[in-house]
């Protein structure tokens, strides 16, 4: 059976035929299958018109720029050809043959000089359109593999065009990419548009904008987000959680200064590990100082203020602590890619004997708390050595023995990402999947021996003797404001009630009601319950759909009826839900909100 | 009468005296009175040894370096000679005869040459010294003044040793200089020393260390404290409280970045007049960024986030925002003065017309506030138009009318600081005085019609009009860190209940007393109290001492008797109060942290 990414890269073919009818003369690129679809890439820049009269040669260049209406016309020309049931014939050839075949494409000659030595070059051939290519691809058109048919021209779509240097790199000329979705059956062509739109309404900078969360500003800076009053409330409820779940848990609480001596990044290896992400250094009286990229410098001094004794073990510190990471400003993308965030940040120093313990309670903790938040599908990957790496291949492979240990102790399901730990030490991620089955790189646990021995850090052990403790770098959420993001599109901005910024609106009907109204708020607020009386001069109807915008989980009428009957009428996200008592009201949702 | 500045200026010629028959040849600097005492500086690094037989000025260099035991040295011959009833007596010469007489004192001879022209000099002579001086002096030693005789003896005291360039400037020699209290009375000399002595024990320096609430570092930088769990719980407590007092009064919050385009500093103005308290640019992406020495752009824009009504004024915006200033590494003192700490900050937006009102808000709200942290004391200073200002004569005008108003309206006594406002606008500044009776600058409100006007910041008002608000800056606390240091020498480390870090330990008698010490602790927390077990294996009365260090506001002590009784043996700083029932002990302390 022909997999879809065969027939996406069959199609990634129709795609270039079809613009070679259109556009003749145009320069091919390459042209593969991907996630969801398939691309091709042109270069539409200067199209050689073949030789006039006896003129050696002669050029004319020609800008041709594609539209998408262009796009309308190409996929048209695509779905008379997959008509045709266009076939795809694979021949293998010599490379000179090749060369004669491809003369007049720069890109594929190119490919066929890289060939290894030795190698033939193998084609395929549909209709007018040849391309260099290893295939595999379908059989034609309308049949798509022997003894069965199946209907493509209803299940792809061309989405959009972009530019893409020739192989990637921008000393190269810039080509024109086709991109196209392709899926087995029209149904999940379909289903998958309707995710995009709905993610596209669930835009997290738009919602951010829209509920007053938070705001970017050019003139304030790239990147750095300014919180707004109910951003800050959305926050504090985020913080104010973390800080109560994680107390009991035993965490202890630091804040450490948002610049430090660079000579502690130095110590550290930072400086020469991950410079690219640090920013350039303030002179302070002849000495260097650097916006901290991250906290742990600051924690590794902290456990060092006094001689710590085993006794002490496992020593847990924490810190929401503001960090600041240069990304170029083409990759930033509202809250989930920013230049300062905060990270809920905790080091966990501990004696080596302890480390299956304390990775099993981080990977239980974290788990329950991503779940409290509403994400409870996950993938999980451990990352072993990389090819640079610090510390003695023993400790590598005991900090991955214990990942690898907790990960089978807890049932967990995760995949081996080869070399992806980072230099000090193997890690786990743990990828939330949201409403719309996107991942999210959220948590992460990683076992440092590196900054340990780096700082010379020491615990007295029970002999007496000094010992080099093991660090747990981890972080559950990632990023505040990254997560803050993720909950946003999660939710599509309805957060559920515990998150809610505004919990419920109290409506009065008229202004004789107002009275009734304010005891009801006050009432609400007595039981912290976040909520707010509207009692504008406006309509009960206008407000009420001021209310859906705003995302209130709910919105409670009282007028003459609810006065009568100590009750309030609820509109619910889920709808009209009747007269309930207050006392009634109260108890389900506090009920709700302890649920979570 | 001679006044005490007087005697203390007298008693610094009596102190050069006394070193000049200890050490002959010193050379002499400047000695006047001062605040409590008095100093003189001394040349001791060369001594000339006068001409030895018939050769010409041979000069031996003497490296005399004087420790703390030679001041009583000192001391010791002051007395002798103030004994001899020594008089000062009074002379006007000729310049000539000055250089002549203070040949050997190239320091005095300096200040000669440096009297304006047609000036003669004053000398005053005591016994063996002569000064170059222009006096007031007392008349001698027993008899200070005519027809009244004062004993001076017993009411001063020499208290350190100092380095101190000539005339401040580092160019110049290094001079020794000797510090001197006098007082009255022996009395009010002993008053003070208490004082002081008491102040050394309050120091925030030392208790922040001994309670384990904050650190310095100097690999991690210069004036940059270090937060540690205990302190963190400190400044929750404080920011928690904020949080909610200034929810109710109206605050909304805001968190923004800790660096920002230096651009909005220029647009500010801070860039021209603030620079030297700013760090240096950091450069990203060709643009330069900077820390933020104050929060105020990023509230304005934040303002500016959309078109406001006059239905929204008076705006308050408040953040607890981190800023970073530069200071001198030679003027840091503990968490008093340090380079990035924590405003608590706001920026009051209003209509011109709202101005008085939202002043007297502010003050009261602000001395309600001091008063909850225990400061009941406090000298208010209205600060005018400085030399260098911003903006119209009239907005000055206007200004500090209202501000006179609103002191006059809640019968506030004032001192007016002529000249020493903001260039934007007035202020009025809350000094509060601390349990030794010292000031401490606090709270600040200035009016501010700079900013609003270089922004652009516009409302709409009734009319439809587009206006420019006035605005408010103000901080209650001043910052977090300076106020945490106030409050500990204030206290002691004492702190009162509400803000005590641990309030409560719990202490069984023996193993056999856990059980019940468990439950009484779990009893307490599930009230909310922050409690803690002391279970370790060490005797009841060293852990009590241990609570009595930590400043522990109750130690509860559990045995048989507390179990048959289900009480507990309670230990408050004021000392052992005897038997009480858990249940009345709770209600007890929570109605003392209630009343704060």
């Amino acid at each position: 059976m022909a997999k879809i990414e065969t027939i996406r890269h069959s199609l990634a073919h129709i795609l270039a035929y079809a613009v070679q009818e259109l556009y003749p003369g145009v320069r091919f690129g390459v042209g593969p299958g991907i996630e969801n679809g398939f691309y091709y890439d042109f270069d539409f820049i200067k199209i050689i018109k073949s030789k006039i009269k006896n003129q050696i040669s002669k050029m004319e260049i020609k800008n041709q720029k594609l539209t998408p209406d262009d796009l309308f016309k190409i996929e048209k020309k695509m779905k008379e050809l997959i008509k045709q049931n266009i076939k795809f014939e694979k021949k293998i050839i010599s490379k000179n043959e090749a060369k004669k075949l491809f003369k007049n494409q720069p890109y594929k000659l190119e490919l066929i000089e890289e060939l290894a030595e030795g190698r033939s070059p193998t084609i395929y051939q549909s209709g007018e359109f040849i391309d260099l290519c290893r295939g595999p691809h379908i059989k034609s058109t309308l049949q798509l593999y022997s003894g069965q048919t199946k209907e493509i021209i209803d299940a792809f779509k061309l989405t959009k065009l972009a530019g893409a240097y020739w192989k990637g790199d921008e000393k190269n000329p810039m080509l024109t990419r086709i991109y196209g979705l392709a899926f087995e059956t029209k149904n999940e062509l379909e289903d998958y548009l309707k995710i995009q739109q709905e993610a596209e309404k669930r835009d997290h900078r738009v919602l951010g904008q829209k509920l007053e969360l938070f705001m970017f500003d050019e003139e304030v800076g790239t990147g750095l987000p300014l919180w707004m009053p109910k951003g800050v409330i959305l926050r504090k409820i985020i913080e104010n959680y973390l800080y109560r779940e994680l107390t009991i848990q035993g965490y202890q609480w630091l804040i450490t200064p948002h610049i430090g001596k660079l000579d502690l990044w130095k110590t550290s290896g930072h400086w020469e590990l991950y410079r690219e992400n640090m920013y350039t250094p303030i002179k302070i009286e002849e000495e260097e100082y650097i916006l901290k990229p991250m906290n742990c410098p600051f924690h590794v001094k902290i456990y060092q203020s006094k001689i710590r004794s085993y006794k002490e073990l496992p020593l847990y510190l924490a810190e929401l602590g503001t960090v600041y990471r240069y990304e170029k400003s083409g990759v930033l993308h509202g809250l989930t890619r920013v230049r300062g965030f905060t990270q809920d940040d905790a080091h966990i120093v501990c004696m080596p004997e302890q480390l299956s313990e304390e990775l099993t309670k981080l990977l239980k903790s974290g788990l329950k708390i991503l779940k409290t938040f509403g994400f409870k599908n996950y993938d999980i990957y451990l990352s072993t050595r990389p090819e640079k790496y610090a510390g003695a291949l023993k400790e590598w492979k005991e900090s991955i023995d214990s990942l690898k240990y907790v990960l089978g102790k807890l049932k967990l399901k995760y995949q081996i990402d080869s070399g992806g730990g980072v230099f000090y030490g193997p890690k786990i991620d743990i990828k939330i999947k949201d409403s719309l089955g996107r991942d999210w790189q959220c948590a992460t646990i990683q076992v440092d021996f590196n900054l340990p021995e780096r700082f010379k850090m020491t615990y007295i052990n029970q002999k007496g003797e000094k010992q080099r403790p093991l660090m747990i770098h981890r972080a559950l959420l990632g990023s505040i404001e990254r997560f803050i993001g993720v909950l946003l599109e999660h939710y599509a901005g309805a957060l559920p009630l515990w998150l809610a910024t505004e919990q419920i609106w109290v409506i009065p009907v008229s202004e004789k009601h107002n009275k009734y109204a304010n005891k009801i708020n006050l009432q609400l607020t007595t039981c912290n319950l976040r909520t707010k009386i509207k009692n504008e001069n406006e309509t009960v109807s206008k407000k009420i759909r001021e209310g859906e915008i705003q995302k209130i989980p709910y919105l409670l009428v009282v007028g003459d009826k609810e006065i009568k009957t100590k009750s309030v009428a609820v509109r619910s996200r889920k709808g009209d839900e009747g007269t309930i008592r207050v006392d009634k009201f109260i108890e389900r949702i506090k009920k709700e909100i302890e649920k979570k």
